[in-house]
């Protein structure tokens, strides 16, 4: 039971853990930290959160947990502005899909002002965004990625784990920063960029092709609605990651279309066997 | 009302396309034909089909309507076993997801033998296979495209669309058959290929990544589990159409992985702005 949680940026995933945390009752208070009151206002309206504020620093002080829910390029400068009012025994966490341009910024906050904060990425979203698709079980059952360093204090990486546990996780996977920042870049980051690439390369070809689309393309492409603001960030921040998977991901279409191209029935036959069992065994 | 129908394959789509005409009593006797007698058996066992045979010939003489519904490279190998067994008067089609080559072995048969053929293509389907997930409400609410060519005579055409509408299709749409080999293309079998990429391509950064795959990964590569030897037939029967919007495809993702590489934000949020747009619009 936490005495104050301060939620910072109450979109999709920031209004998830207010809710989330309300429904658990899981803080005395929970206040929500946003760049816009009147967007906050639901969140208030609907008494998921206690207090609505825009003021960074006064939103975290006297919090004992802090989680901070924006686009991945706003944690880093809001972890800047947060810090010196952070007090010294509050935990903090962050739901970024990049990790470690955002711990290697608290490392350095924290190099001259010891704080408890622990990164976390949370596998679970919408190709949708805002408060009004915000749910309380969206962490259900989902995989939670922490982030702890040599540098992160046991405790602080137990506070992590058992937060998310009470939010509803299903499993609290530990990882370090750059583990984590390699593999979402192949099952999330690259899944993106490609199914992006999907939509604009039809709009190439004939955009009338749209309207034959059935189930297999709408889900291919679902992520490719994301908010372009959230995903330029991401894809900029691992972007070295991103383009170690696109490589490998290319090599693997080569092949294959030199399969097709070449109309090598057996083998190609083979590789999607394989590549079917690889899928199956994911379900 | 079909006197009798005659479905070549009862697998996924051809027990779909028995179960639903049975279940708007489209045809009074609904005779299946298979290569394995044994697994024919459930359809029989379950009421959906009145015979099954695996006798092709024996099969399709006396029926009003045949519908094949094989893997496409067997398609054009029954219509050429079917054709001297068929009524003057029945009604053929077909289910098959790419067309020219389908629709080009009809009309060399016709040339001889006139015969009353328009292919289709149900846009509907799944990533699993076989008799034991065909559904009477598979076409409900589906888009199906017919292919008549000039060869095609008008009252065909409408037979064949009454029959999908009947089996509950949300609309029909006619298409050259070259026309809906490059847009299915650029849809279906494009998505279908770059997903099996996507599997692969992971498994080469790194088979722990799978272990952190949630929901986007899992959409984007559903089709990836699809059967292996339909979509072997698929590859190589669309061969030059596929490779087209393969080109177009690689064309996209060099343009966004370029802005990404290069830090070019502004117009790396431009295009997945653009994008974001296109596919909002398919909801």
């Amino acid at each position: 039971m936490l005495q104050r949680l301060a939620v910072l940026g109450v979109g999709l995933l920031g209004g998830s853990v207010a809710k989330a945390a309300r429904a658990h009752g899981l803080a005395g208070e929970i206040v929500g930290i946003g760049r816009d009151a009147n967007r906050l206002e639901p969140a208030l309206r609907d008494g998921t959160l206690d207090r609505a504020t825009t003021d960074v620093a006064g939103g975290v002080s006297g919090a004992d947990f802090v989680v901070l829910a924006t686009p991945v390029g706003a944690i880093e400068r809001l972890l800047e502005t947060a810090w010196p009012a952070l007090a010294p025994e509050a935990v903090v966490t962050d739901v970024g899909s990049t990790k470690q341009a955002i711990v290697n910024a608290a490392l350095r906050l924290a190099a001259s002002r010891p704080r408890r904060f622990v990164g976390s990425h949370p596998m679970a979203g919408s190709e949708q965004s805002g408060y009004g698709v915000a749910r309380a079980d969206l962490f259900r059952g989902a995989t939670v990625i922490v982030t702890p360093t040599d540098a992160s204090a046991p405790p602080t990486v137990k506070a992590v784990t058992a937060f998310w546990e009470a939010l509803g996780a299903g499993r609290i996977l530990a990882l370090d920063p750059e583990t984590h920042d390699r593999l979402v870049a192949a099952v999330s980051h690259l899944p993106h960029l490609v199914a992006c690439a999907l939509v604009d390369g039809v709009e190439r070809v004939d955009p009338a092709a749209f309207d034959v689309a059935a189930r297999g393309f709408r889900d291919t492409t679902r992520i490719a609605a994301a908010d372009p603001a959230v995903w330029e960030e991401i894809f900029l921040g691992n972007r070295l990651a991103l383009g170690a998977s696109l490589r490998e991901f290319l090599r693997s279409l080569a092949e294959l279309s030199r399969l097709v191209e070449t109309g090598d029935g057996p083998a190609l036959r083979a590789a999607l066997a394989r590549i079917q069992q690889r899928r199956e065994a994911l379900r």
